[in-house]
């Protein structure tokens, strides 16, 4: 028996927010104090560093649990199965269903039930569940679906990932300009083909880095003490990504039993695209070989950091087509690998 | 192979709120309007139904992690193991870590991750995640630590229940006197012993049943339309709870090989001591069976309803002696079963 992906789908909100658009905003330091720079070099130096210039921002009357619906939609579609044979939904996202304009997290029902309250599934024994495990939550969620299948508890399984963090970013806060709005979602089952998940990897980090993406207050000391927003410490995290992903990436490698030159796709989290490029340069360093050209396809250009959204809304982009110079084909390793506030790591080796 | 609980462990806050201390409470119906009848009657009517005398509200500097890292320091301390073997630390809540006077969950990072440094574990293989599935989520998260077990990813797991359900009432709902505080945890493990978890039983009914409890605006049509409370429609969850709880209960025990005979207790979740005594009858009627004496140990009077703890705290709880007329012993078969927010339903066989 393998476990493989029979479905994909994404939701890409329409609205684009150009990094143009923040030209206007009072980005502070987090003590309160202004930058000596402008705007406009604040923001091209921000693009050089994350390779992000516009992202997608979700319309104000949907949520995240209404986006992982539209994904999950497309995916069940895509598998071509009845919806009532689905055994679990699980659910990942970090900050619930935030309402446009309001500042609390919605996580009454869970989202998982809220989707499949929208896909209209009547079948009582598939399991709706939310997982929170920073923006590793997707991948993590895969895993979880191949324990459930492993232990005879599941055959189907649907895997989301889902966010609209643009409803919990800081305006006064440099880095509300990575943060974006999607949700992708797969379906993941037992089969009798070859291939399919080989290995995967998890690793909790949190004896001094639980807090290096955390919920605190604006940089504009005259907001609300008590209003938080999603805050992180970029250097640090960096330096951390940079340490350990690499070699969470090389143990699943290894477990997979594949080479590294068997490796054709790398879908990586996007949080940043130089961190990216530095992960990808260490990764290959410890095998002391050359990086392939298109390895590690990317999207962040276009739609910024969604969170637990990139991995499956950019696997399900390549797998269509849909991003330039890149396509996956039967029989193909891939890996997909992220990492996040938790802090998180985790990685999984499968053949398309 | 079995799978045994080999610790456990809870957090009772010790701040006691009386009924005679919602006497001066407005309460309002839906709609705003005022009752007819006096505080004195509703108070005297919510005990007659619930059964709940008093309830216990975490300290102000206290959060649902800091409630849920004390439960697991004595569950880790019970089990007498070292804290670096922990495998997975499951957390669930349904409400994250709301501060004192504030209206905010806080999600990030997960509060697994926040537990696991405060235990100051080192291993970074221990996987730390939150569940979110409503009040049977302490169940849940013992089906999915049997899981990971049986898939060969685990070996021991810590799970835990934790929640600060006075964080998110509404004054003015006369619902507010269910909710109650509190964390229990629990040691699972691969073992050689016979006995653990005989059988378990999931379900999602989301159809209809998906917004019974939600997250809603104060009774008070004056205070701030966006600020949110937990809210119920109790008629409608009583109505779903006696018809499906019963069921699953059954089906859990058939899948068990045990007979209703073996059945020593029922450790239910306690959010309405009459709605509890309800399914029981149903329960045994199910099998035209008298109910044994005791078998259904209850602590709300004292402790309300702390959704995803109460059924890890009343197990830690008997299992020490502390619950009067109450004791289990090496052998006996056990039930754990839980209904809420989702709706979910879950129940777990067990031999202790």
């Amino acid at each position: 028996m393998s476990i493989r992906i029979t479905g994909t789908g994404s939701y890409i909100p329409k609205s684009i927010e150009k990094n143009e658009d923040f030209k206007e905003h009072e980005f502070l330091n987090t003590d309160g104090s202004t930058f000596t720079q402008e705007n406009d070099v604040i923001i091209e130096k921000f693009e050089a560093i994350t390779g992000i210039g516009e992202r997608r921002y979700a319309d104000d009357n949907l949520t995240s649990s209404d986006l992982g619906y539209l994904a999950a939609e497309k995916a069940i579609e895509d598998a071509k199965i009845d919806r009532e044979t689905i055994d679990y939904i699980i659910c990942a996202h970090n900050f619930g269903d935030v309402k446009h304009n309001t500042i609390q997290s919605d996580i009454l029902p869970c989202l998982a039930s809220r989707v499949k309250y929208s896909l209209r599934i009547k079948n009582p024994k598939c399991v709706a569940y939310d997982i929170l495990f920073g923006c590793p939550g997707w991948v993590e969620g895969m895993i979880q679906a191949q324990a459930f299948i492993k232990a005879g508890m599941a055959k189907r399984c649907l895997v989301i990932g889902s966010e609209t963090l643009s409803r919990v970013v800081d305006k006064h806060d440099r880095d509300s300009m990575i943060y974006s709005d999607g949700a992708g979602a797969t379906i993941v089952e037992a089969s009798d083909e070859d291939g399919g998940i080989l290995s995967h990897e998890t690793a909790s980090f949190t004896y001094d880095e639980a807090y290096y993406l955390y919920f605190g207050k604006s940089n504009n000391q005259e907001l609300c003490a008590d209003t938080r927003y999603i805050k992180m410490d970029g250097r640090k995290i960096y330096e951390f990504a940079l340490k350990h992903v690499p070699l969470a990436m090389k143990n699943c490698l290894e477990n997979s039993g594949k080479d590294i030159k068997d490796l054709k796709k790398i879908f990586i989290h996007q949080a940043n695209e130089k961190m990216d490029e530095a992960i990808l340069k260490r990764f290959y360093k410890l095998y002391k070989t050359e990086i392939p050209e298109g390895v590690m396809p990317m999207s962040i250009q276009k739609f910024g950091n969604s969170s637990v959204a990139t991995v499956p809304t950019l696997f399900d982009l390549v797998k269509n087509n849909k991003v330039e110079d890149q396509e996956i084909n039967k029989g193909d390793i891939i890996m997909f690998a992220s990492v996040g506030a938790g802090m998180h790591i985790n990685a999984i080796v499968y053949q398309y």
